[in-house]
């Protein structure tokens, strides 16, 4: 089973928020702004991912957050402002999930 | 109907940011994060929280992100590190919502 999926996290160091980035891109997700990730992921790769997230960050300073949606939720989420980086993401990827 | 709510957001201007975090209280949520909130909230309150946050940004310069979500992918989803930060939130509280 599929399922949506937003990623958003702060992470103190360059280092360990480039790696948590470099996994979200591995495992398919686009990138929406500077530290959120959203996409389509196997159930299974949605723990996956989680458990990588978790191998990496100082969980004393860095926080990660891992939504997982089902359809209906996930048309009903409002994103405001610059929570759609335009550099990064235009509409017509953006179409493919909304 | 009710739904579990995430509201996450990213402000640059302080007087800006404690007035979506005041709005956020208003509306029941409770801080889980400095720039993080979570609670439940009827449909409507949910647009109407969303309309408010809308009104109060600086869509050029700020974001905000309201994530609703049902009962089974509420439960699914993944905190890590200092997603809870535990001087705003305890157990007690966070066992209501998980």
């Amino acid at each position: 089973m599929s399922v949506l999926v937003w990623i958003i996290y702060d992470i103190s160091e360059n280092k360990v928020r480039n790696k948590v980035a470099k996994a979200c891109k591995q495992y398919g997700l686009i990138r929406v702004q500077k530290s959120v990730f959203l996409g389509r992921l196997e159930s299974n790769r949605f723990d996956e991912l989680g458990e990588k997230c978790l191998s990496l960050i100082n969980e004393k300073t860095d926080s990660v957050y891992l939504f997982p949606f089902c359809q209906d939720d996930f048309r009903r989420i409002k994103v405001m402002g610059q929570g759609f980086d335009r550099k990064l993401v235009n509409d017509e990827i953006l179409a493919e999930f909304f």
